[in-house]
């Protein structure tokens, strides 16, 4: 179900984001975008781009590993409100944005899509938060 | 968990969207927007604004009820793609958005949020959508 050799990464999220943890059904990656504290979940099977198309026991784990993620970025950050998503209007292979929201960010209240360009981390703030995260992973 | 009396429908929601169905965890709403098929999963638990703050449970149905609309919405409208997201920065109460896209609607390739104002239904189409859909419910 989640072979691998089988899932092919989408080139614009492999360009966009960073990888954090290699998850049962997902892989988990940082946007690189400084603005917010922002990952998305992959789940590792080709060809689907709604969730409804994944087979039941993968929305399943999906479902799991989106709480997980969830109170792993509850606990980390504390944030004003989460944001969760699966759009795909530009990348069709189904991921699902986690992001942080605070009332002082670069977008409150509105969603971040288009507004404004990404932020990339300097070197040692994304080791920083990439570490942050899989401590707070381990940990739930 | 799921008891009417212990549930207050948020006053934004109430204005902005029409009941289709009542469900065992979610009510399902029609976003008033005629521009795109929109539609509402609110759950009738009181005081959550996150879907890791709903029960197991909870959290189960959830993806069920989201999984069952989704598809009704695919058999429905054959969209180009489903944009499903759970934002909460203006109104708290949990809700997940369930929107139909298509490449020439109002927005895309952009999320609907904060693009033009509402159009609303006549009174005529509004019928017609939401008969659409509780039948294409009792289908699935």
């Amino acid at each position: 179900m989640t072979d691998p050799y089988a899932f092919q990464l989408d080139p614009q999220l492999e360009k966009d984001t960073v990888l954090i943890s290699d998850w049962h059904l997902c892989q988990v990656r940082l946007m690189n975008d400084s603005r917010y504290p922002w990952v998305i979940l992959i789940p590792k099977v080709d060809g689907v781009s709604e969730i409804h198309e994944l087979a039941e026991e993968q929305q399943q784990l999906l479902l799991g590993e989106s709480m997980r993620l969830s109170k792993a970025l509850e606990q980390l950050f504390s944030p004003h409100k989460l944001n969760i998503a699966a759009l795909g209007n530009m990348v069709r292979q189904l991921h699902v944005h986690h992001i942080v929201r605070f009332e002082n960010d670069a977008s409150f209240p509105k969603p971040v899509w288009g507004v404004g360009d990404a932020v990339p981390y300097d070197p040692e703030a994304l080791d920083e938060t990439v570490n942050g995260l899989q401590i707070a992973f381990e940990l739930l």
